[in-house]
Parts: C-alpha cells; structure tokens; sequence
C-alpha cells in the first residue's frame, strides 16, 4: 500500500462509489457497505450516513474510528453480502475472506483486497440525521492493483460500474483546491 | 416530462452524479454545480453541500426551494462551465442556452435539456457543516432522452462517466426499500 498525499484523500469519495466501512470494538473487527458519502471539506471531512440499524454502528459511536476501504467491481458480490448480512452473528472478514491489515493511527483495519483504505476520525455524530461527520487522517492506494473501476448504488439492486475518464483539469483550474 | 414515483426519486441521487441546483430569487433564476450531495433518507430526503461562496445559496437560504436537475454526460462542458461562473454578473440560464420550465409545487425552475428534475423543499440548514437537508416533493424524467449516462466528479478536474449496469436485486431484496 502507497501512503496518498492529503490533498488528494477527497477524490476517493468526491465521485461516491460504494464503500466499506470497518470498526474494531476492542475484540473483533466489523465490516459495512454504505453508499451515503459526501464530502465535506478537501482537508478532508466527509459524511456518510449510517446508525443503530447497522450493527457496526456502535463501535463507530465508542471508539471514534473507522477505516473506509474502497472495493472495485471485482469485489462487487463481497460489497453486496456484506450489506446483506450482519456482525452480530457473523465474522464478516471470515465469511468474504477479507484480509484484515493494521492502521497506524486507527485501530480499524484496513482490507487488503480493496484499491484504497483512509483511516478515519469521528469529529461529530449529527443523531437528527442519522450524519456521522469524519476527519482522515491518513490514506493509502494500492499501486498495484490492475482493477481500478469503482461501484456506485441506485438504491434499487443494481450498480453503475465507472465508465471511460474525461478530462476537463483546464477549464475547471481556477476552481480546484491547492496542491491537488 | 414524465412524474416519476415517489419511492425512486432516491434512486436519481444515490449514484451521486454531479447536478445542476437551480433557485429562484423572485426576479431571476439561478444555477449551480453540486457534487456533493448524499441520501438521507428514502422518502426522499437530500443532503448537500453549499454554503455562500456559491452565489445561488442565498436564494436557497431565503426561498427554501430549489430544483434538482440531472445532467448526462452530453451536458458536460455546460455543467463545468455553470460550475466555473457566478450567478452574480452572469445570466447562466441564457449563457448556456438552458431552458427554463415551470415546476409545480416550487417556484424555481426545472431544466428542460436535463435527464431529471426534482423539486425541493429545503428543511433545514446544517450551518456548522454547510450542510443543506432538502425534501424532494416532487420528480420528472424525460422519457425520451437517448443519452442516460451521468457523470461523477473526482474532484481534481477529471470527470468519471456511467459504464455498465450490474443487477444484484435478488441478491439484495431483503434490504431494498418498499415500492421501489
């Protein structure tokens, strides 16, 4: 895994792929599929919105930390029993063979299998709209990962896989954040 | 335009492409560029983010009311363009020849070249965040429209264009919300 530079953390949420969220209660460690992402800031704060309905949301609550890995398409049947199953009864990482790695800064682990994970803070819980408001304090890439395509939700059962690039970096220079 | 039912109007929002945000001030209509926006809830419920750096946030703080509009990617140099002016010197619904058309239950318009439109309530203003909570009231789609493919911002200048569809329904019928 290759560390990211800060100024660049955002633009793995910007475009809002599908996501893994994991936890570390203490004992064991916990995985969850969440589609609701939003940035909040390039530094980067992000929201995503989850609670008591996931199970993992507890350990968020209390520890305060999480890692967001980001699957590709390849993953896609992992991403999806993932959301359909829960950790109070099952060891999610055991059953879809995800290899736990240690943070340096979070005690959630990253996933192994997935193109990027970013350690992350809770700064604040927003309890009226179920918004968990996050702080990454460092993020990593794998360099080596051919399957670069990320998933994006409709909420109905089917997913839009990323599509070709385009690229409009002059026309929009006066509007992009520092050191990007 | 075709109304679209209720319980998919989320569905538009839950891939996060970028969209077009449009107000109405009373003497003008306005139009911004959002990519940050999130799901909330299914009934529906939005999230963005604005605040005032952006011209329009004014009218949307003093109306509460806005329209949704989904571009596709035919759309792109308009939207980047919308993106890189402000509503304060610049005519933008005339600058990049869109069509205005009335929306029924909010007096900012719908635009006709897009994919979708929805329209908005704003329900409440997350100001330590610049978070904006809106209610989608109600939703149109072009039925016509050939292009469907929306695009999604990295946030660096690049755009991600829609690829193929994956159907996972089955897979994740315990989880998909009622009616959809």
């Amino acid at each position: 895994m290759h560390k990211l530079k800060q100024s660049r953390i955002f633009t793995l949420i910007e475009p809002a792929p599908v996501i893994l969220v994991t936890t570390c209660d203490g004992n064991k460690n916990d995985v969850m599929t969440i589609s609701w992402t939003m940035v909040l800031d390039f530094t980067p704060v992000f929201a995503i919105a989850t609670g008591a309905w996931n199970y993992s949301f507890a350990a968020l609550q209390r520890t305060r930390e999480c890692v967001i890995a980001i699957p590709t398409v390849d993953l896609l049947d992992r991403v999806v029993g993932i959301g359909t199953c829960s950790g109070a009864d099952t060891d999610k990482f055991a059953k879809f063979k995800l290899t736990a790695m240690p943070g340096k800064l979070v005690k959630a682990p990253l996933i192994k299998e997935c193109l990027a994970n970013i350690e992350c803070k809770v700064v604040d819980l927003i309890e009226k709209y179920n918004i968990v408001v996050l702080e990454a304090v460092a993020a990593y890439e794998d360099p080596e990962r051919k399957e670069k395509r990320t998933v994006h939700a409709v909420g109905d059962g089917t997913f839009i896989v990323d599509g070709r690039m385009i690229d409009r970096r002059k026309m929009m220079a006066s509007k992009l954040p520092a050191g990007i």
